[in-house]
């Protein structure tokens, strides 16, 4: 048998590879447009900040090493033209010489990922407007930021002035491109054009860490989109924004989104699916039974969403890929879904998200629920911590978690992958009370912050909790008696208008003389409180009474 | 209704605050012996080693406190003394002015905990010789550690030897308090009767962190226990071990486990399990209908092995003493299980486990299957991270996950809880390949350790692997070839006795004359290289090949 593999990082390497595990005799050829095989694109960002010194640690493995270990035929600077599936052959074009050749394939892969996205903008391809993904992309960066840093530092122009560097989306590398930037000393704007960065979050998720990202001294642009890039006199560029601003900078970087690469799929007839990916089965099979496709190019079911989604992550790319070999080399694996497990570092925060956003389900017209809480990452009498912002979405029902987001210092990732392994095996909120998980002070809370929403989540399908909800504000207190039960010392500090303080441990005996059919708004800190307040006034006969999911702490992120 | 509560601390303290939040009206008392509620006993060793070092952030509640916010009515400083289960009253005695009082309950929720073992031994209770159970032994081993140190630093007895101390048992409270006692600059001992440090991990998994521990100074004595503590003329003690080796110290710690407080319940005639916990049902309900009970006293299912187990651990206690309340308050909660997750922190290491280990398997004679891997915590190209050993138990039909242990540097706390997380779904090693965790360079990897535990497992299944182990050597190899893949340099530095070389990459050449009828046994650094030997060797016609698990590293810690 003789397999074909067009693309050779994250989807290709790993075809090939457990293509050769499960069958030593097939003849396996890789063919790769670009200079690398099996590179490490996720840290691409990270050796242009310098903190990947090493620039050959990104690269995993080298045609010679997958010969010798896999023995695999990989191909560099081949770029596979065209698809002939009747006679079941692709052509290659080797880009140093030029020449083509015809090579057949009794089973062919796809995996030629995403390109990024160029919007056709005036200035768009001036020397200094750069995309990364690939390591031609980054040594092009790299190359321009060092000259530029060289020169700011010491060269015959040292001006004084840092170097400006621009980034064209707040999307997971865009973040990380600001932060690796700004490492490198440079100064960094951010142009977004949605109203928050990590468009893959919710808002009350994000803007903390907006805030961190503002307070390292990033400079950022929201609602507003670059327009064009023009060349400044005596070098150097200017991006102008829709908004009317224009912003310097000696190096752009583009990060707005991918797209992906279905050229050669559509060229040669194969499916799409709804959201222009190629089109495959639970066995990553195409539309022809000799094709298989995997990474960034296909489109996949979702865990929790209706439909096919396109998930352009390595996680999903390598294990899409690893299902794939199965099915070529005759297995029976199924690649269930997709559920868009996603987490970056910026600066010393972390934030992430699993299964469905609160914006998705909306769109989708999916009932949900939603609670957020603030936990620290481990128990707060133990050094190191901080409070995390913590949001789960689960069915009003069966209590089944949907999506998971949460933000923070520490702790952040080991939440994300226990909820998203709970979304992956069907879980409740009501297994999140009975998760077992691993405590000791520097670790956790006895309670850890994933019981805790999940016994805020039950208590809300049990109603033992009724919530309010940032998002509906002012609307959800208009009419009603609105108490923060929080210490007088806090409530001076700052308090939603119209508030009244009524602190907790005076609320048994302050309430004694209230209409209790009046309509009850409480609110505290986080939650905890106002939850105590809750069922106060609730058992004691208070008809309406709801409690601000996240407290005040999730009110100001989305209010100011 | 009126609810009392015996004991006020993670069991006792969640009893009342959760059946206040699910009832209003009623009555409840705490009766706590102590002179401290809510405290962190997790946080303990910690202040003593000024890792913490304000000792009020250890009382996370105080009478006051729970009267305020929860109108709890709590009573420090008494003892139940005797249970009327008949007249449903309970007696207690004020420590302080020796009253007594029997106070009447509706409903009663036993909390007592458990209290050190202090072996029978000569000289056990002369000063100096410290359990470490609450606030008060806290301060008496705090202050007498204060004192030493003192004296040694600047005292007129000052001789420049450090302060010595022993510490008896090196199970999860042993470790921590030899770190924080080295970490004041005492020079520690730490003496254990099994013949490995943390008896609730296996063995392949403890030794790194045993020599973790001895590279950092910690003076270890294995295999033998005290066998009699006295007093040295002119300060001091000396311990002897049953090893006939005398060590001097100026402060010793018994953390020899616990034994669950049953004093009360026995004497009130209710059920004990098998293993002299208190009995409860799946509600947390005693043999007695008005009487329930929850915490280090208690037996409860094991998640994955038969029978009833004592699990003496903040996580469960908490959790069991939330579902007590909830059938006291008349509600219909179940407890499932307890699994036994647990983790330490060891000056720079982290290790734990969760679920069944190989040794509970193999005692309760339940078929299993292990591998061992060692991932790095995060990618291997992004800073601060190390290999880790992480051992995985599953079913040999269904791969159902009985157990994992971990032991390493980074991101082992994660790990655990992803794999406890599965372990309480019911999850299998085909699971842990689909899950979709999240992957940025500082956090994982592409393919998580998770999912790469749960490939090898699942090709172990499949039969796509077969593995010999470390604890087998040397019968496992005899009369078999056993090949080295690694590189000569690798060779050269240390090799199994008896193993040929033949590298990786070599291999396929290399095997062609081989006699293919002989048995073959590989191994390589960690299994991998070994693995791609195997299915080489396989697949070209080798009749019997297996490959160690784990490869040299899992070897070496389990025979050197
Ligand atoms: C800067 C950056 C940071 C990232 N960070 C993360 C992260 O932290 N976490 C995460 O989960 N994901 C991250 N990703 C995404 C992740 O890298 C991709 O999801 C993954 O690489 C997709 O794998 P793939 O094989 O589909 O595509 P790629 O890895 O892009 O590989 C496709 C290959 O196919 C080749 N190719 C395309 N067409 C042809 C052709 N016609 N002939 C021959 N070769 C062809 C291309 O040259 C390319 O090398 C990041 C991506 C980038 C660029
Ligand atoms: C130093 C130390 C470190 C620990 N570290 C960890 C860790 O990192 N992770 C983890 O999961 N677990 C840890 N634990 C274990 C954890 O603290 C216990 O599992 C948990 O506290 C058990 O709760 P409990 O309510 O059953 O018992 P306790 O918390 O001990 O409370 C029982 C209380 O009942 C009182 N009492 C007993 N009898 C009577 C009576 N007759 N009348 C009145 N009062 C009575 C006692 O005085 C005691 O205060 C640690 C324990 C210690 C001591
Ligand atoms: C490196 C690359 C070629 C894939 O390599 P691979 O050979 O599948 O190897 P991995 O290192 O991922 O190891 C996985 C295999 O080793 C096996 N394995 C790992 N450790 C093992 C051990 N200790 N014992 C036995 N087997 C082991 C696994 O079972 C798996 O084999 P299988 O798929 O046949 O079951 C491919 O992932 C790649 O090109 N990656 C770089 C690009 C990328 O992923 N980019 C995005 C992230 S930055
Ligand atoms: C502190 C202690 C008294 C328990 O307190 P508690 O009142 O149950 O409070 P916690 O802080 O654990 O919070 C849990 C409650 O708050 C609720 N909650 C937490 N955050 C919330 C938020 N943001 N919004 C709404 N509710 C919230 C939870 O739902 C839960 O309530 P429920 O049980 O009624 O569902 C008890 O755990 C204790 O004494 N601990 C110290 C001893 C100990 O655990 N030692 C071992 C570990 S060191």
């Amino acid at each position: 048998m003789k397999i074909v593999v067009v693309g050779g990082v994250a989807g290709g390497a790993s075809v090939a590879a457990r293509a050769r595990r499960l069958d030593e005799s097939a003849e396996i050829v890789v063919l790769e447009k670009g200079g690398h095989v099996s590179f490490a694109n996720c840290g691409l960002p990270y050796h242009i900040g310098e903190v990947i010194s090493d620039r050959s640690r990104l690269l995993l493995q080298t045609p010679e090493s997958l010969r010798e270990t896999l023995d695999i035929d990989v191909r560099v600077g081949s770029e596979v033209i065209a698809l002939d599936r009747g006679a079941k052959s692709v052509t290659v074009r080797e880009l140093a010489s030029g020449r083509e050749y015809v090579e057949s394939y009794d089973r062919l892969a796809l995996c030629p990922g995403a390109d990024p996205i160029r919007p056709p903008l005036p200035g768009i391809d001036l020397p200094g407007v750069h995309v990364l993904r690939n390591i031609a992309d980054m040594d092009a960066i790299k190359a321009q930021l060092d000259a530029a840093l060289d020169a700011a530092a010491s060269g015959p122009a040292r001006t004084g002035t840092p170097v400006r560097a621009v980034v064209i989306g707040a999307g997971y590398i865009g973040v990380e491109m600001a932060e690796n930037l700004q490492h490198r000393g440079a100064s960094v704007t951010v142009v977004e054009m949605a109203d928050q960065i990590l468009p893959p979050l919710d808002k009350e998720v994000s803007v903390p860490v907006e805030q961190h990202l503002r307070s390292r001294g990033v400079h950022l642009h929201l609602s507003t989109a670059a327009a064009a890039f023009s060349q400044r006199p005596g070098g150097g560029l200017t991006v102008e924004l829709q908004s009317n601003v224009f912003v310097d900078a000696d190096l752009v970087i583009l990060s707005a989104g991918v797209r992906p690469n279905v050229g050669l799929a559509t060229a040669a007839g194969l499916e799409l699916g709804p959201r222009g990916g190629i089109r495959v089965d639970t066995h990553m099979r195409t539309s022809d039974p000799s094709i298989w496709a995997a990474g960034d190019a296909v489109e996949t079911p979702h865990t929790v969403l209706p439909g096919s989604w396109i998930t352009p992550l390595a996680g999903p790319a390598n294990r899409e890929a690893r299902v794939a070999a199965e099915n070529i080399c005759g297995r029976d694996t199924e690649y269930r879904s997709t559920q868009g497990t996603s987490i970056v570092k910026v600066f010393d925060m972390v934030a992430g998200g699993t299964g469905a956003t609160e914006r998705q389900l909306r769109d989708e017209g999916i009932e949900y629920r939603a609670v957020h809480i603030h936990p620290s990452g481990h128990a707060g009498y133990y050094p190191g911590t901080a409070q995390m912002h913590l949001k789960l979405l689960f069915a009003p029902g069966s209590g089944r978690l949907l999506g998971a987001q949460a933000a923070g210092f520490d702790g952040v990732d080991k939440r994300l992958d226990v909820l998203a392994t709970v979304i992956r095996l069907g879980g409740t909120v009501h297994d999140l009370e009975q998760l077992e998980l691993a405590y000791a002070p520097p670790f956790g809370s006895a309670k850890d912050p994933v019981n805790m929403a999940g016994f805020v989540a039950s208590n809300v399908l049990q109603g033992d909790l009724v919530l309010w909800y940032a998002t509906d504000w002012p609307a959800a207190v208009e009419g009603t008696r609105l108490i923060d039960v929080r210490t007088p010392e806090e409530f001076e500090i700052w308090h939603i208008p119209g508030a009244e303080n009524v602190p907790l441990a005076t609320l048994r005996e302050a309430s004694r003389g209230w209409d209790r059919s009046a309509p009850v708004r409480l609110y505290c800190a986080v939650g905890f409180r106002s939850y105590l307040a809750y069922r106060i006034l609730v058992q004691r006969g208070f008809a309406d009474v709801a409690t601000l999911s996240g407290g005040s702490n999730t009110f100001r992120y989305r209010h100011e």
